[in-house]
């Protein structure tokens, strides 16, 4: 659609995911109005990439936009809305794990989320054509502009509802931040002992591309799962001398592997 | 180099990396000339793959080969070669977690480890051009074959010592084996709560893009990190009701994640 038919937007909030998504609507032709963050910096930078004019005050925000995504910190949502203006546009919050119940006072003309299931940064602007992006609405009308917003810039646009999002979300903290956390414990464990932690690009890659291609559960190998106590031992021990603390994740990980079997049993 | 001048291979072992290493080896154009496994079936099959006879007793490995690979389950590395008669080649063994001492009694011809750090399946045959492939030998002219070996089916050879491949071996427990079984525990859930577990597809690549490009330290996102008490309670709680032994894990890795910061402090 020309870009004069294109829903105008507000955006609330100017962290990491409020970054990559302002970027990937602006470049996908829609017209950002304004810039909202509580942070002057961050409002600045995020309205120069945008080329739109920003505030720092929720009473400033515009009311004749179409569309207002609340993209801030989970935990500052229900106070953002609170203290937001009524308007005349479709309100959505960005946030996995909040129900869509918090937006109820925008119950007019509709609300909804806008979930884009990825991990961001703002100085890493990654494209969202492979991004999944989770909608739900209040009504029919606001979830047809939503999906019609979501596949101008994604392929996969998926229907969820508030409780289905939220355990997608907590499988996200599994799947990002845990597994990035393994990572930064084998970088720790390769600094200290004097390997270069590039050595262990393939398995990594490996190791999510055969997890997606066989599954997970048809996927594993290892120590834990043959019960290779030697190994274990072996890995519990050294890991003890060099710090406690890994080695209790490694004994927590180990026993869960090997319960999972215990269960398919 | 001709196939004439190639070494002539043994395979002693014919598991997951056995069968990728011999298949990679023969398709580089090297003879096998014989494989073992206590397992009919499985020296069978492979011996079928790389177009060479098999034997099923270790007395009967023959002993007129340039190169015997030892690639059997790390527990059984010491009595296989115990068993194995000697010969005029030189030995390598293909274990992470094993010193390269164990195959002290091949002394005379030179021994070494050959270790391609990745994971292995039977069923999924995969490229070595970037697997990085860690070397070690017992003295100069043995290192140097393996060296070339190595780097006809390998960009990525590194020499390491058998205390270094050590902990090489055990970070690559917590980047695939404990990462893979997050990813199993994550389609767990998704099995539970409905949705498709392929959602977190374009999610798991992207965090293994961002760790390696912009390291893992840099790249955590999420609750745990930015000690969002709310999120994180209303996480445990959900992972209680629905499986206690998640939520344990769940809290032994935010827990983790928070104390690296403190670390960092």
């Amino acid at each position: 659609m020309p870009q004069s038919l294109k829903p105008k937007i507000v955006f609330i909030g100017a962290g990491n995911l409020a970054t990559n998504l302002a970027m990937a609507l602006f470049n996908g032709g829609y017209q950002i109005i304004q810039v909202y963050s509580r942070s002057q910096v961050s409002a600045g930078n995020l309205s120069s990439k945008v080329n739109s004019p920003f505030t720092t005050s929720l009473k400033g925000i515009i009311q004749n936009a179409d569309l207002y995504i609340i993209s801030v910190p989970d935990k500052a949502v229900r106070e953002v809305v609170e203290q937001m203006p009524l308007n005349k546009g479709l309100v959505v919050h960005t946030s996995g794990s909040t129900d869509i119940s918090v937006l109820s006072k925008f119950g007019v003309n509709g609300y909804g989320v806008f979930y884009p299931f990825q991990t961001f940064s703002k100085n890493r602007i990654i494209s969202f054509e492979n991004i999944p992006i989770c909608i739900e609405a209040s009504n029919d009308d606001s979830y047809n502009k939503l999906y019609l917003i979501a596949s101008s810039i994604s392929n996969s646009i998926i229907k969820m509802d508030s409780s289905t999002r939220s355990w997608l979300h907590l499988t996200g903290v599994f799947t990002n931040n845990f597994t990035n956390h393994l990572l930064a414990l084998s970088q720790q464990i390769s600094k200290g002992k004097g390997f270069d932690f590039n050595l262990l690009k393939p398995l990594a890659i490996e190791t999510i591309q055969k997890a997606f291609d066989i599954s997970p559960a048809n996927a594993q190998t290892g120590p834990a799962i043959r019960f290779d106590i030697d190994t274990i031992k072996l890995h519990v021990e050294k890991l003890k001398e060099y710090s406690p603390e890994l080695a209790d994740i490694y004994k927590a990980l180990t026993l869960s592997i090997q319960s999972s079997i215990h269960k398919e049993d």
